[in-house]
């Protein structure tokens, strides 16, 4: 059994609340990165509603701070901003930052760890694909609806006792988790999901059921997956074409599901287009891969975004 | 001058009573079927508001039928309908066909020439497509904001006196008119605007400045006409790459247009989808040609289609 580690969640949202709650039952030292909860959670602290089982942290439990210049410096910071705030990185990360701090980024798609390497160094970077449902349902409610795998690894890639470490302080925490050595793979596999839904969902205002109504919209979402998968493999990951209906049958039984970035869009909230659809098309055609569906569900969700910010 | 001609107006909306209303003005002989207006028109008449000058038709001026079966045997009939209609080409043309009555389709899109060929003779064919903005804004009154030319020809190609003679008769009534050796450019032209806006508008309920509000918006269309090209040159059309600038350049200027496909998704109506976006797609497809972005505009649409009807 490993000692007991200390964190800094960056983004205490659904996503960061939920797993840094986790760590804390764990037994671990975590410390909360928030903005609009913090009151709340200094008043009457954090409660969890969890397929995983119900539980709350009471506020003496909570190490929750409004400005990381407060905070301590800690092992390992975890990243769980929503990638549109990654512009902020420098500011909200370089105070936490000791000399041997990891890293670790569960954002969603491509070119978080890259840019946090660019300015942090790529040695403490690692990444991690959180295949979970959970949503902040109200100030200091978070309701967990199902699964929580997570799934991290160095951004350097190969195998490496700290991932090793990260993995068992989570899945002593109740969060399954599996050190990977070639998150490559992994983060091109959520993708292979992530950018048709994601993209069609936001683009044409569907749930999934609705984008798989048709035979034409099954079909799309088909060529969109070929073409990440081929994305996927000239950029190093090991991809099975049975993916993709492995991912339709999935998606088939999620019934009237929402993504993320439809959500966003009802919201009017800004559009994780960047991590999501730009950089692994980028990725893609810099490859020489032909990616035509992949590049019009890019270009029609830069059309719906609401602030037209992708002049 | 040529003599006057008698016309059956097969559909008569506002694009086909605006012309059948000008024939009439032009001392021709008109005929037309309609439904929900024929009450209107018997009472009060034709009211037609027109940027090339209003007029009206009193109810002894129009000759109106709410059968076919009622009408006369005609020179010409001019088919009118809505492509989503032309499942009832053979009931509403056969009983107006003489022996040797032409058929002139101004309707949008391709296959109507080709479905009304393969029900009545190939060598009756004429193709005309209508640049002209037209609504029925209520009962017995149309609205014509501008444009109006019509370009027609032979379905088989090449040059006809009786394509010349319905020219003559257009233009002797205040429809500019040209005939054309060459109804396959024309169709491909009009096609250039019609798939990128039609189906975009529609798939994401954005009216043409939105369309081309980001630089991704223009990219799309600018790639889809393209590909449009590409699919009419291999049909036979001569089509020139600056057509693309000329239109782009002349949607911008009509502002917040919304298409007639768009206004149909609003209104809850069928969409021409067969004949502006599948025919067009699969007739590049059987020629060879890579026309993704097409394809994926096709199958948006089938997305979005309120009954999902194309499954």
């Amino acid at each position: 059994m490993l000692s007991a580690q200390s964190f800094a969640i960056i983004g205490s949202g659904a996503l960061g609340a939920y797993y840094g709650a986790r760590l804390v039952q764990g037994g671990h030292d975590v410390h909360f990165l928030l903005r609009s909860d913090y009151e709340t959670w200094r008043a009457k602290g954090l409660q969890i509603e969890s397929a995983a089982g119900n539980f709350s942290l009471a506020p003496k439990q909570l190490n929750a701070y409004r400005s990381p210049a407060e905070m301590p410096k800690c092992d390992c910071i975890i990243v769980a901003l929503k990638s549109t705030d990654n512009h902020h990185f420098d500011s909200l990360i370089r105070p936490v930052l000791g000399p041997n701090t990891a890293i670790l980024t569960l954002q969603n798609g491509l070119g978080n760890e890259q840019k946090l390497a660019d300015l942090f160094g790529k040695e403490r970077i690692l990444g991690g694909v959180a295949f979970v449902c959970v949503n902040r349902v109200g100030p200091g409610l978070i309701n967990h609806t199902s699964h929580g795998l997570i799934r991290l690894g160095e951004f350097l890639g190969g195998p490496s006792t700290r991932a090793q470490a990260l993995a068992s302080a989570f899945a002593s925490s109740k969060v399954p988790c599996d050190a990977t050595d070639d998150l490559t793979t992994v983060r091109w596999e959520k993708l292979i999901w992530n950018i048709p839904f994601n993209g069609l969902s936001t683009a044409l205002n569907q749930t999934t059921d609705q984008i798989l109504a048709t035979p034409q919209g099954e079909n799309l979402v088909r060529r969109i997956m070929v073409e990440v998968i081929a994305g996927g493999r000239a950029c190093g990951a090991t991809l099975d074409d049975n993916l993709i209906d492995i991912n339709l049958d999935r998606t088939r039984e999620m019934g009237a599901y929402r993504t993320s970035m439809y959500l966003d869009r009802q919201a009017g909230r800004e559009l994780e287009i960047e991590a999501i659809l730009r950089q692994p098309l980028e990725a893609a055609k810099e490859r020489g891969v032909s990616v035509p569906a992949m590049q019009a569900v890019y270009e029609m969700t830069c059309m719906v975004d609401k602030q037209f910010l992708h002049k």
